[in-house]
């Protein structure tokens, strides 16, 4: 493991002599390279599970655009799947769950402890990206936050409110703590074996903390993204994304992760204020941005490293980057981030 | 007109002896009442554009509820649909526009300067739901805000990230100006028609503001927003929800409208401290707080009036009422907040 790698530093708050930049979901959809191997298979998930080719499409982006960080190139609905509720990624629709969660027998059902070994086939990818990256870049792990995979559980799709996950929390608050714990307990074990494949460094996504009140988050979603975060604390770097979470970011702070992602709609000194200097802060440029004429781009780029004012920061989309994005024009905002100069350095 | 009633007080910032209440979403949907009327028709629109029906649905949560206001039973895509661009609401799926807006024609064709002499429908249930009510309380005429208008537009249809829509202010927003200039115009021709046929007050629905970064929205959105409260100010109270837009109240705050809602997602001290004593607040509650228990419904709400600490505040929840929420539950929330007795009252 590159234990100097930029990144890794910039997620430590060690010195850094430039900003480390990686975009969410760069493995992927952008790329025409990605793109061909993709329409090559009989769908997403033929991907997810092929470890060789998931380790290729992950490596494209570092060779590609320049990143400084490899994501393993995989999907958050793994766990569930692991956990006994396979899904299905159906095309312009988005992931589909047969069955869902809808009594506690049916949280007694799912499978807990050994869930993890059922996700060999993305421990395979990271030890084969490992290999095919020798050591240029370090490899991101990640799983969805206990929060977001507890939605899909309940859902069984996407939806713009998940009232009915969040009629669990008003309505059996009890039990919907038994199974958030349930996935955290896999979750942990999950992003273990990650590291134990070669992930150097790990992210949380909860997807879905802005539905939630501030509230309802300190409640339902902080004390496990807090046994996330120490099992992995002083030994691996872990970043916590919450988007949405504006009101929680004072709850997040208070957790012992390293780095915490902000989405778009934050003011970032008033995130740095409220989360203090002791933590790495990633994001935030809306990825609509890359829609612009480059010098656009480059302005709000540039505008954006100011105000994170160097050293502890990871630059990043305050989003996964949007499908029909302008390869190029990610390039770009990368090139910007590693040639910018802060001007008292 | 009631200038008078308890509601339009507490707009003004005059004293009232307790807090209003009223529901987004309260006309429909919850209510079996609405339901047997709905299910007697061939569609949402055909109840839309049936003056005496409409008036009807208002009505009926201010019968069964005891609501403080009767907001008047519509869609906020009437207005794309008058100025040239028909939807259709789809079962289970929402709106969905066969034309969109791509292009420079595609927006000098629409109509604008007549579009609001194809919405009389709207004013004639206006008219009829006020010889209904005969003074009893006072009624809330709508309109969708601009952006959140020009999203359905651009998209056709709903949208997780509304991208295409935020493409446009990124790649065209000198084009994206003159569109919302235009539904700026017809919306406001629209509200003055609603006070002309009875309207007591008016609320803005910016439902995608969520979507924006705050620089976006003081660029595509708050100079809109300004021009209808201007339309208004000092003659007809105007509410403004801009629905997580939590980085934009400072810009809500200095426009001449005299009340802002709240999400469930925004801290109730913070948002007063931002937008300050000049405005009357509204909302906050989580509308999944509905699916608890009476007693912890009770306790939320109490809370929420005790954060709010009376005066300048109308009572609502934080985004329309869900369809699947018991609309007994939903009387005990109005309940509780018209026999709540502040502690040093």
């Amino acid at each position: 493991m590159q234990t100097d790698a930029l990144i890794l530093r910039a997620a430590k708050g060690l010195k850094v002599e430039r900003t480390p930049v990686w975009v969410m979901r760069q493995a992927g959809r952008i790329l025409p390279e990605y793109r061909a191997i993709r329409a090559s298979l009989s769908g997403f998930k033929e991907l997810v599970e092929t470890p060789a080719l998931a380790a290729e499409v992950s490596k494209q982006p570092v060779d590609i655009l320049g990143v400084d960080a490899a994501i393993i190139f995989s999907d958050i609905l793994v766990v569930p799947e692991a956990m006994g509720l396979p899904y299905q990624m159906l095309e312009q629709k988005g992931p589909w769950f047969e069955k869902t969660i809808e009594t506690h027998a049916d949280i007694l059902r799912l499978n807990a402890h050994n869930a993890h070994e059922n996700l060999q086939y993305v421990y395979d990818a990271i030890a084969c990206l490992k290999k095919n990256l020798a050591g240029s870049v370090p490899i991101i792990g990640f799983a969805g936050a206990p929060w977001t995979i507890f939605c899909y559980m309940i859902e069984g799709k996407g939806s713009k409110t998940f009232s009915l996950a969040k009629k669990w929390l008003y309505q059996a608050p009890d039990l919907s703590h038994i199974l958030l714990d349930k996935i955290t307990e896999v979750t942990i074990q999950y992003l273990q074996e990650q590291v134990r494949a070669g992930a150097d460094m790990l992210q949380i996504f909860d997807s879905w903390a802005e539905v939630l009140s501030p509230e309802a988050y300190r409640i339902f979603a902080i004390p496990y993204l807090d046994k996330i975060s120490q099992a992995f604390a002083g030994k691996t770097p872990i970043t916590l994304f919450s988007k949405g979470a504006h009101g929680s970011r004072k709850y997040l702070a208070a957790l012992p992760c390293d780095t915490i992602g902000l989405d778009w709609t934050v003011d970032i000194a008033e995130s740095r204020a409220i989360i203090g200097a002791n933590k790495t802060l990633q994001g935030n440029l809306d990825p609509c941005v890359l829609y612009s004429s480059e010098a656009e781009i480059v302005k709000q780029t540039e505008k954006m490293l100011a105000d994170f004012a160097g050293q502890r920061h990871i630059a990043n989309l305050g989003h996964g980057v949007y499908p029909d994005t302008d390869w190029q024009k990610v390039k770009l905002f990368i090139d910007v981030v590693k040639n910018y100069k802060f001007k008292n350095a």
